[in-house]
């Protein structure tokens, strides 16, 4: 319990500038300080690479998170998370994102929320049976569990991989089940797509052509995309919060579902009746169910 | 492609003496230059975490072994890959040591060896037609490929987590196959035991008091454990070849599987015929099987 953050783009991107404002809400400007983690993925001349980092120290002093700062990570997708502990002890067998392999692709999993007591009660029964139950989870996290379920519930619904559509469909529908169980935001990503699904605050924001200027609400850093991009990128980012206070992010409604690819919005589900929480409301309810914001 | 290093412990500790003489291999003191990896299972309150570090460029110069050197990681078992690519392009998803999640717990692989065409092209018709294969490689290696065709006959075989020996009896069992469609020396642990086969050449070596002096083959470092390690612990380093020129480094017997826990060894598999290749004959039949070492 958590913040998150995604970066979905076109082209290979370094993505060290919005972490250096994230990584300030682990401990600094904000108090999800019990760990965090990163995974991103890179292209390689042949195929997709997945590099992970972890600590279970807080992100604004981890010595993990200075070399993330310091080392260039050219990614097309990046899927990070800090973490304020309500479910699980502080470890990094709890930290996010969580991966396993699905059809070949390594899936990362973050979760911001709290599942419902009733939702860890259920899926403990399935774990703890057996039954066809292939993913199980390591650590001690309600977002594990939830993880776990999604793709057991995945691979006994589709014995081979499903074109997109139908795959966004089936994991839209999860979702909004996840979210019926508990307070649920995710960002999932294959390395190719990044969905995010929206249970009370997500917003993103797709930077591109014509590139201006952007300034952290978090550090005192301002960065002239104008002069790093190039005409072709584009480059969307996601984050519980936004991250900066001069661009215009957008909110997803509550239980809105949206997937991007190459830096666009390639699928969207909404739900019925569409409406967006305010800040107040999301932090409220967060508290309400025993989680964070 | 490749050389192996294991840690195994009865209390966490931290592997940078030893890593530093390793990283020197991949690319100052032996051309395994391309890539390398390590994970390092922490223990936390109540669990046991998993921690990777990948990078493609050189160990020996790469920035991530930096941050390894320098920021003690205390580990119960630790498993380390640095690649010479015989089989797979450059890039992070080809760098060992490879990850599934197995009955909930996290299992790390490395390889040093090189698998025959035959069992690529049969471990590949396996996993295009999908009938009921349920971990997929990721990357291009051969060494990913028997990982995942040893995991699916694992969990075919048995529906549900084994007691020890048996498992232990299975996946010797296992190996000695995969040592027999190729040149396979492994290295495999679920975080409490780690599991060494020797298809060629693999070292081993326990510090327990008294502690002495280690001085590193690779680089002029000398480490007095007397001065850092209690009465209590027992250290197990798996190797390639020995790390360090003062010690007796045990040699394992080809088609020899050990396990190692808390340090000690606590199961065993000879071959019918046991013997010992000297280093050069390791060294000459890697390079007959287009493999390094």
């Amino acid at each position: 319990m958590c913040q998150l953050l995604g970066m979905n783009c076109n082209r290979p991107t370094d993505i060290s500038f919005s972490f250096q404002g994230f990584r300030a809400r682990g401990g600094r400007t904000d108090h999800h300080e019990h760990g965090f983690g990163v995974a991103f993925f890179e292209p390689s001349a042949q195929g997709l690479g997945l590099r992970q980092f972890h600590d279970d120290k807080p992100s604004y002093r981890s010595p993990i998170a200075d070399l993330i700062g310091n080392y260039p990570i050219y990614a097309l997708n990046v899927v990070a998370h800090i973490r304020r502990a309500t479910q699980g002890v502080i470890g990094i067998e709890n930290t996010h994102p969580f991966v396993r392999e699905v059809w070949g692709e390594p899936w990362v999993f973050a979760h911001n929320g709290q599942m419902t007591r009733e939702f860890i009660a259920k899926a403990n029964r399935l774990f703890a049976n057996g039954n066809g139950e292939f993913y199980h989870p390591i650590g001690s996290t309600d977002s594990e569990l939830a993880f776990c379920y999604l793709l057991n519930r995945l691979r006994s619904h589709f014995p081979k991989k499903p074109p997109n559509d139908e795959l966004f469909a089936f994991l839209s529908a999860q979702c909004r089940y996840l979210a019926s169980s508990g307070l649920f935001n995710c960002l999932l990503s294959n390395g190719r797509w990044q969905f995010a699904y929206a249970g009370s605050l997500l917003f993103y924001l797709t930077r591109r052509a014509p590139f201006g200027c952007a300034v952290l609400c978090d550090d005192d850093v301002v960065i002239d995309f104008s002069a790093l991009a190039s005409e072709q990128d584009k480059i969307t980012m996601i984050a519980t919060l936004p991250l900066t206070k001069n661009e215009e992010w957008q909110q997803l409604c509550v239980n809105e579902c949206a997937v991007f690819m190459g830096g666009e919005r390639i699928f969207e589900s909404l739900p019925e009746n569409p409406y967006r929480m305010t800040i107040d409301e999301g932090i409220a309810l967060a508290r309400r169910v025993g989680a964070s914001v």
